[in-house]
């Protein structure tokens, strides 16, 4: 017996290929590009009553019609390339919507990139100022190729490459080339043409500069500062003693394809190219809480004000793709325990399945206490531990990692988590400069790693108890003192102030108010505390985009300007900063799309709707020497808790913790003897 | 060969015993309930010189002066009671210092509150009033007894005590009598009498009343709603499989009695009655970052105006004691993995030593991925994960537990994590009120759980590369768009800007700006930054004490009002609320220390002093229901780390991971079959 798909399961091998043959003769006599093959998901509107059945375990009926949206470019003669967008029916094999984005470009094709790079090296001006470096005979010039961030100086019709230069001064090719960025810059043309070659500043004051200037040779430095790979290392710390995790009896979790239970939870596990891991029709003891959780984007401009640096600013999601971008995650070594992989499915330029295994791992983790109480008066003591479910990601966007992590607990609560590592992206620095460098750090002799923001959009669409969920905003406020209409005679009174949202829009974070942002079914109310059913956001507290706002930055990434954004749910609607990231020019983002329903006076109230909310979060990331030459994680975490949506805490009836199944150990090697060097005993 | 005493090492059973013998002719022919017999932490002054020279494995020469601090309270006839201080010089064998605390009250005495309880079951006035509350006949009345908080209205020299009243429905003595607050109170007096018997108000808008109301039958509610202790609740979810942690080759910790090696660091434990667990003495990899850690101080004041409500406000460090109140840890169950415990001593009433045993536990966790790199072009992913030491004590405080833990990172990080569990402090509450409580929430039939804050004072004593530290703020601002004289032409650059803290004083968190505080050593550079090294404060993002600055909730825990404070060190100043917070009005908190100081014009420099940090934090609690009848923990995290302070990721050299020693899983359980009601395949 197979396993049937179903709606939510991401397109299968089978899928991929016929989507493409079904798509290939629209497009007769040209060579075609296929950028994306991937899952269009069903209209909510039909999955709606398709999933109340399958949870009543009724008949189904006939299922949504299974779709693929299809991206292929057209190379042109002229090296132009055109982008098309397809629906294809897969139960009826044809196409069912066809359009050309003119002016939009796809995602990042690492094919062309490979191109530029050939191109840039091959370019003889570029050679000419590559000698006039005068680098030691060692080096092997190394260029890394950026999508432009658009900054208003040029037609953005035509894609355009940026490419920054570095060196490896080994000859082992996992040699840390980030530790010797050159300031040489090249600009690279659709047509692969190298159209600008220039000198990048090294002093804070400096602009763009032209004259040819030597590497300087006090930038070479031990390779102990700037390497971390193993084989350019001395031995590693040996004090770290194995430590393993034993399931005797396996993990707590049950899986059929992609669907995932474990203590009470139940949802589906999908994976696109773009957003990489997304979760589906999330409940818990059977009541339905999320209809679909999924980082939505994520923009990285950096701070340095120097052009051209203003052009390194990346949508991660948008230009490189979470999905396309996931880590083959390895046993032992990006999880601990017994661990569940996900494959997850992209297709090649010509329309076949690629098979990309291992782009998301399951495991559970031990998280310490889940509650205890002990009764002073009988000295009894009631323990449980928690046990979180993870479902873990691991993306590489050239220099920088990102490991996201939703966590599922006990409580039903849900933790997403993301964690920074990788490499910084650096800039050239002159050696020995005294001034201080007001937006950088500077990491390694002539190595400066600029300011820079990592700001996230996680898409929340609620189902709290069903589709039609408001946004409350809540606010902890003391009591008024000496108004006499008030009850606060000691001054020490505070209350919880609720609003519920009425209108699509961006809103703050603000502490001082302890302010929470909970979404809640009205007509739902909990019979004991007579409240609406809610859940609650744990906001990563964090500073918004930097950047002014009539800059390109700020136009393009709109979602970086409030901490949370509630919008009417539409299908299709995932990209808080536009479907086309690339060279963007604004306009496009969340903010737009709110204005823009607003002018055209569409009803656009969130009350009592089907709403989705997007928490924007992330770090001001001023880099430290110890983010050098490989990070160690910086962790942000957001939560999702219950707020009296159930009838008393969900993780009550976890067991007790004994040691008779948990089998620790107690520590006797403490060592005797003299540890310092006077005794009075 | 014994272990010889460490001037940090808190006091031995015998020498809590020998300070109980000198100190006892001090007071002779008057009964002496010994309250306190705790190290007095030698000088700084003296430390300093010890400390370095024990690093350098000098001889250290004569120690200082070992040292035990005495609290004693004697009790007159006619019930009061009189506090004293005093200092024992355990070398000697004799006091150095003693004074008598006109005025001022010892923390809470169990003894004595169990005096009070069954002096007021025995009051008749109370008998009458349970008598009139006609409760079921399986009921057994509870009296919890809680320190007064101070509201104005009495003359504090005397200590009062507030009895709340629950009740029992079942025979078993861990039925949890939250579930059942009365509509009663009492006061009683230091000298055991019952001062007042009165009803608590149940609605909103009621106050204080007189007349008979009897019990709500009503009230009565399944046991399912209310009760936590697995006696009383249907058997557990059996879906939890077996996680254990393995550790073939022991733990990677070393340690020689209070002394604790662990990957690059080192630091000695200590253990007092008061604050529970503390840290000195921190290095990593033999530079040295911080002579003390320790919390502070707990202040939860509950938000109920309605009288006598604000007087429900717990210090639970200066009254109840994080020490003396700390859970004995069972091996399995609070801790996974192999485990060393630590015992404490404190003393009993006759000043004889009272073994406290497994107060802290210590053991390893695997904290997922510690960094991670995949060179793109390569394909070659170096992976290593995290392990951190977890330092853990959990303490009871009547109905509430907090778990305390330090966990220390292989990148030399470190963090505080705070867990609130146990039961939510209740009162009653009318059944069936339609009216919305906008202070409190109803959590089971006639059960509400009022609105609360829990705010921690974290005492950071920062020894960056050395005792002069400074304290800097640091904020990230965009640069301005059109000032000629700026250079950020395209809108997008942002600076950090740093300010050092010259005078004491208190500061607020600012996510707008991503404010930072930093505390650094001016006159150590970083050779390859060129700035002074330093560590940075991750904290936790917090409101702060929402009662009036005019109540006295305000006026006793100054603290509350600012995230951040410094002042200059000073020997025994551990106490941000003051030392005596039993009944205390106001004006002992760090906030007035810093104006006298300002006002008698001493110096109150921070800059490049001996300075300490104290960072305020906690939790808006607005209980849900999910956090009944036992609370799923709530975590907090505050951090410390490294900035600029190393040459690199100080975790660089942490091996990388391999399935080999790691010994991962594959699952392979997956089921097969049809997971849902149709198939295309």
């Amino acid at each position: 017996m197979t396993l049937s798909i179903h709606p939510f399961d991401p397109l299968l091998p089978e899928e991929i290929s016929r989507a493409a043959d079904v798509v290939r003769p629209h497009f007769a006599g040209r060579e075609i590009n296929f950028r994306v093959i991937t899952l269009r998901e069903p209209p909510k509107k039909q999955m709606i009553p398709f999933l109340e059945k399958e949870h009543r375990h009724q008949p189904v009926g006939v299922p949504p019609t299974r779709c693929a949206r299809v991206e292929v470019v057209l190379e042109s003669k002229t090296g132009n390339h055109e982008l098309f967008e397809l629906l294809v029916d897969l139960d009826n094999n044809r196409v069912t919507a066809k359009q050309h984005h003119k002016g939009k470009h796809s995602y990042i094709d690492s094919d062309y990139m490979r191109k530029v790079e050939n191109a840039c090296l091959a370019d003889e001006r570029v050679q000419q100022q590559i000698r006039s470096l005068d680098l030691p005979s060692c080096a092997t010039v190394v260029v890394e190729p950026w999508a432009y961030a658009t900054d208003g100086m040029n037609d953005m019709t035509q894609r355009i490459t940026m490419c920054w230069f570095y060196c490896r001064l080994l000859e082992n090719p996992d040699a840390n080339y980030y530790a010797y960025p050159l300031d040489l810059c090249a600009e690279v043309s659709e047509q692969l043409q190298v159209t600008k070659v220039y000198r990048l500043p090294t002093s804070p004051h400096e602009r763009v500069h032209n004259e040819d200037r030597p590497f300087d040779r006090q930038r070479v430095h031990d390779t102990a500062l700037s390497e971390y790979h193993p084989e350019l290392r001395p031995p590693p710390r040996t004090t770290t003693k194995p430590y393993q995790v034993v399931q005797p009896e396996g993990p707590s979790f049950k899986i059929r394809g992609n669907h995932l239970t474990w203590e009470k939870w139940s949802f589906r596990v999908g994976f696109n190219y773009r957003e990489g891991m997304t979760l589906h029709d999330i409940h818990y003891d059977g009541r339905s809480l999320f209809y679909r959780l999924a980082l939505a984007e994520m923009f990285v401009p950096y701070g340095d004000p120097r052009a051209p640096y203003p052009r390194k600013a990346a949508f991660d999601l948008g230009n490189d793709g979470a999905g396309l971008n996931a880590n083959n995650l390895q046993l032992g070594c990006d999880c601990l325990g017994t661990i569940k992989y996900f494959d997850g499915y992209h297709n090649t330029s010509t329309g076949k399945p690629l098979k990309m295994p291992n782009v998301i791992c399951c495991h559970e983790q031990d998280d310490g206490i889940l509650w205890k109480h002990t009764n002073f008066r009988t000295g009894n003591a009631v323990v449980t531990r928690s046990r979180i479910l993870v479902l873990q990601t691991i993306i590489t966007v050239s220099n920088y990692e990102y490991i996201f992590a939703f966590h599922f607990s006990q409580d039903a609560s849900i933790f997403f988590e993301v964690r920074a590592t990788g490499i910084l992206s650096t800039v050239p620095h002159a050696v020995g400069l005294k001034e201080k460098v007001p937006y950088g750090t500077v990491v390694a002799p002539g190595v400066l790693a600029p300011y820079h923001q990592h700001i996230f959009s996680l898409r929340i669409d609620p189902a709290v108890d069903g589709h039609a969920n408001s946004l409350v905003v809540e606010e902890s406020k003391a009591l008024p003192v000496g108004d006499p209409s008030v009850h606060n005679p000691f001054g020490v009174g505070y209350i919880a102030e609720q609003k519920v949202v009425e209108q699509e829009g961006g809103f703050d974070l603000d502490l001082t108010k302890a302010r929470v942002f909970k979404f809640i079914n009205e007509s739902t109310i909990n019979p004991i505390t007579n409240t609406p059913v809610g859940f609650k956001l744990l906001p990563a507290y964090s500073q918004m985009l930097l950047s002014h706002p009539d800059s390109y930055h700020a136009k393009r990434s709109e979602f970086g300007k409030h901490a949370v954004w509630v919008t009417r749910y539409e299908d299709d609607d995932h990209f808080p900063s536009g479907k086309h990231t690339m060279q963007s020019s604004g306009g496009d983002g969340i903010a737009s799309g709110i204005a823009k329903r607003d002018a055209t006076g569409m009803s656009h109230s969130v009350r009592n709707s089907d709403i989705v909310i997007w928490h924007t979060f992330g770090s001001t990331h001023n880099p430290r020497i110890e983010d050098w030459p490989v990070m160690p994680n910086e962790k942000m975490m957001v939560g999702l808790k219950p707020v009296n949506f159930f009838l008393g805490n969900p993780g009550l009836d976890v067991a007790v913790s004994t040691q008779d199944k948990n089998k620790s150990v107690l520590y006797e090697g403490e060592e005797k003897g003299d540890a310092c060097c006077h005794s009075r005993l």
